[in-house]
């Protein structure tokens, strides 16, 4: 857990039998981690650098050089400065041919060159085999040992023998390379370390979207329709009771969303009899983040769940079930138990926190871990017919919490329904169509249009090798 | 996180140095996503099909041809088609003779064959040496990346080399080959995708037999009782009240149980005075669903946590606290405060929130990519050490949630106990033999066992090299 | 997820074509199923013993003979006896002259010996090529297969190619070797599977303290203050008033403590003008356990949430309301409501939801399974981002819990502070440093340098490779 490499790194300074030589271009922060990581794992490691003196930053069992010097010791040379240099490189191109070059540069923004640094690199200097590999690693990952950061380094180039050498380093250092194919990869490589979650990007706006629409919807029912007939301010409902009227409908139609699609994708395949024929883009970038969407949506349910506990903690809820009381003393009467209310009440509930218990479940299954020790069929089991069974729950829930409110006219405030009732649309119309497909004349053709089956096999010609993933 | 493969492969198809040619038969799914991974790797992919004519489903830098000229061009050759069509590779066997076929099927049931598939075609074709690979990785997991699905490719073969070759792919493709040995373990390996939580079954068809149980038990008490004798219609009880009587029952049974065969084991291997034994099979096979059978535990657990929870929030709860309320305003009088039950109270409230506390973290703890990162002392700490606290904490809630009860005549209906009695006796009695065992009279001779020793050393010889995993 | 590995291992007898022969000196738990293991991986096993004669606890393919004869089969030797029996090794140095070693023993206590044991046994025989291996992985965990148990092999020895043998076994079986370097890193290793969560002592025994000097503190202000002065007995609050006091304080309080250091760091690189100078050691060792820190405030605040939550149903509240309730009913009066009471309180519940819910999202994140998958920009972005948002709404629900108080004198007995008064210092000052580093005339500086720049670059000769992890 807490192998501190720096003390490692300090002993092994004696080994006898070195690997290959390696050159490193730089004495930045991630050229010496390198450097020092490398010396660990048994290379012999030279840095090229402006000032050929060694400093006391530099691994002490490391030989600082010119350029020229140090490119000509090895074959294989990691370029560890920033892209905007390179062009110093391009006298060295005599000395450089021929060796592996391996580009560890990583840009400030997303596609902030039209061409990858890995691909300039190859084309400044022709003769050399550039290897793209080690963005994806920050120094401090490196540093502090594989254990509490990501061990997948990608690594792509057009030089079959020069990308092996460059994997086996990767190998020799604890990590794990990944072969991405060409230098053409080498721009998608180098925009992935600057990602920011890009999948969650629309469940997120879709929520932050749905959340403020429900707060408007909300705010005039709960908040200005009493204040403009009744008089009474009831602003305080914006901490607590409000938002707690949002997170259940938000998690309820996001649930329902990630079910959608399947929905959709087998109504397409019915329609057109065949899975070989590309879905949408629309529907294809959906199916893709469904994970995402469903992660979010048990975000809004635990959130739900923390305001709904609170509730007999607030000063408001207790004050209003104290005046319930002391009326009914002061009038010398007594409410009786209703059954029905007891039923309804106690279903609601239970309805809830089964839903919850199941959502938790599923959101367990989808961390990385959990999900990669199971197989296919489990993992199916889990979301597709688990998932079903909390959409299930979570609609009854809600349908069980409206009771008799559908019908009374006393709960429309300005033609407003109740916002809950909005939020049943969605999840009502999925389980309806699900249920439909359930039906054998319906699903036999769907099994055997998945298995590959087509209606009119010709339709297949105009598409594509991508497999429709509403399988799950 | 989303590196979009299919972005990458239509970028990689001018690669100038590739791998070795692979031949694939059949042009499925999984054959075409499989081809399209290899060349996005470097290799050359030659498909052999019936119609030998290429299909816009096929990547484009893909040779389609017949079967026969194919195989002439590669000397491995993935068959990617279903078993039943096997016996269409006959009049192929000499072109096939000494090259590698990997097979990659599935089937659609568990032990469908009595022949495991590989062994099938191993027979076929004698002449070729048959590596039984990529069953585990399904067409969606090869095409959506390695990050969200399993790495682990399950590999058997007889032939050394053979297999090598094939594990050199399963590396080249980003994924882990893991040696299972001979072809023999076909049969195996080909099951795997197919059982569904074969390991979770006992514990779930155990908790599912202990809550029919319970319930039965506790509508006779609750529901049915006040109902022949008081006329009391309680039978809303079944959405909350009962299910909260017994999920803390059967997560306490279930725990107990997860400690229980430890105790045993302890005491077979003092009474036979060695670890060389083998255990009774029942034993064998609860020792190894202890993980299983405590994350059942858990559940229950967190259900309970919830149902009781949510009490305040219920209408029969709050009808009933404002009756007692008004009763006490109508007659005048105040109910003083009673320290005891304060004590009482406050103290199996604050043991279940300990216990339940601790639960979660062991729960925590054995999530795959916690309990890879500690080390076997720290795995043995947290789930002996912490186990038998949690085990301890949960025990004591329930007994001081009992109070004076235990002794109470009246709170026998029918003769029967109430529920929670019922559940302390495993627990009790786990705790006490543990308590027993940790004597040092009892403790060194079985710390000695464990290290090895044997009273009576001519007793090993019968027994097996399986070692007894109650060290645990 | 079950492999049965001994049911495979059954099978794999009649393999055909093996891969070279490994000597095993031991027949002990770890050497038997070590050769279990290699058998089925393909390897020929001889058994090197004391008595050279087939037990059944051998594996039935695997060969015993005398040492000698045995070393004499293979060129690798796994040496799997204790380090104490090593000098029996002396007399068969002759044939153990140019062999690989393979040192897997492992000691009962924390730096047993001065010399590790492997290079304790390389001293023995000195013509031998030790390697340092499999310590790390149990028996146990060998024989219930890779899954469920680290699979990480620390590897260190002063032959490289050795240990590249060594290497290729361990991925022969199935595990991830790790380079570690010299012979030198033994020590190291061997220490790693004797530590019990070395980096999480300072946070726990930190947390400890707190806890005990918050207990004392309250103690003295919420029982013994109100039974000298007002005779009454609120020993009870032990149980749960007092907990769910100190668990929220503690909480609060390591959480900043999580982010006091990186705000020492900036002072620090701002007031040195570079960061290429060493931080002080006890920073350093600070920074190393900010997620252990941030984990175990997490576990306090998850306890507070439960504690909290909990209240509703303790009989000691109940009490207090309905006594509330009847004194308000037998004096004929109704509290009116307060709007701003409604405010605050709401308010106050709010930001704690919120600040949990982020404190969660925290959490979830650094499961090592979840911060593997995310690149760097997004683990900064969560930990750094939505770390302050969880400060500064967890600071602001104490805040406003306390409301008023501040101010008021009756708040204070014998002249101490509410306790939660205390725990705002250090959230605090945290907040307003990292508020006053934001502006720019002290941000546009410290980005500079932390991208290399140096005020006055003579002063980082004298300093260290180390990259200061502020950065974070």
């Amino acid at each position: 857990m807490n192998t501190n490499p720096s003390n490692i790194m300090a002993l092994t300074s004696n080994t006898s039998n070195k690997k290959e030589t390696v050159c490193i271009f730089g004495t930045g922060d991630f050229g010496r981690v390198l450097g020092c990581k490398m010396i660990q794992s048994g290379y012999s490691v030279v840095f090229g650098s402006r000032q050929a003196q060694t400093s006391s930053l530099i691994p002490k069992d490391a030989e600082v050089l010119s350029h020229a010097e140090a490119a000509q010791k090895a074959a294989i040379i990691i370029i560890a400065i920033p892209r905007q240099y390179y062009n110093f490189l391009t006298p060295l191109a005599e000395i450089l041919h021929g060796k592996v070059l391996v580009d560890v540069s990583n840009n400030l923004k997303l596609n902030q060159y039209s061409q990858s640094n890995a691909e300039y690199l190859a084309q400044l200097i022709p003769g050399a085999k550039v290897v793209k590999a080690f963005n994806t690693v920050s120094a401090w990952a490196l540093q502090s040992g594989p254990l509490d950061a990501s061990r997948q380094v990608f690594v792509c180039g057009d030089d079959k023998k020069a990308k092996q050498i460059v994997m086996d380093i990767v190998r020799a250092l604890g990590l794990t390379p990944l072969d991405q194919g060409s230098l053409l990869a080498a721009q998608e490589i180098e925009n992935y370390p600057l990602q920011l979650f890009p999948m969650w990007k629309f469940p997120i706006f879709l929520s932050l979207g749905l959340t403020a629409f429900f707060f408007f919807y909300s705010l005039t029912r709960d908040v200005i329709y009493p204040y403009v007939y009744e008089n009474k301010d009831f602003s305080f409902f914006i901490a607590i009771s409000i938002p707690n009227r949002i997170c259940p409908i938000v998690a309820l139609i996001l649930l329902a969303l990630v079910y959608l699609p399947g929905v959709l994708a087998a109504i397409i395949q019915l329609y057109r009899g065949t899975k070989y024929s590309r879905f949408p883009d629309w529907l294809d970038k959906w199916m893709l983040c469904r994970k995402q969407l469903g992660l979010v949506a048990l975000a809004f349910a635990f959130l739900h769940v923390l305001y709904t506990l609170i509730i007999p903690i607030r000063y408001y809820v207790r004050w209003r079930m104290n005046s319930g009381v002391l009326s009914q003393a002061l009038n010398n009467r007594t409410d009786p138990f209703i059954n029905t209310y007891g039923w309804l009440n106690d279903s609601y509930l239970a309805l809830g926190i089964l839903g919850f218990f199941l959502f938790v479940l599923l959101g367990i299954t989808s961390l990385p871990s959990v999900s990669n020790s199971v197989n296919w069929r489990e993992f199916r089991f889990v979301q597709s017919k688990l998932g079903y069974l909390t959409l299930i729950l979570c609609t009854a829930h809600t349908l069980v919490y409206g009771g008799k409110q559908f019908l009374n006219v006393s709960s429309y405030r300005w033609y407003l329904p109740n916002a809950y009732m909005l939020s049943l649309i969605v999840p009502c119309i999925v389980l309806v169509v699900k249920f439909v497909l359930v039906f054998p004349c319906l699903d036999k053709p769907l099994t055997q249009i998945r298995q590959g089956w087509e209606r009119n096999p010709r339709y297949s010609e105009q598409s594509n090798y991508i497999i429709n993933k509403s399988a799950v």
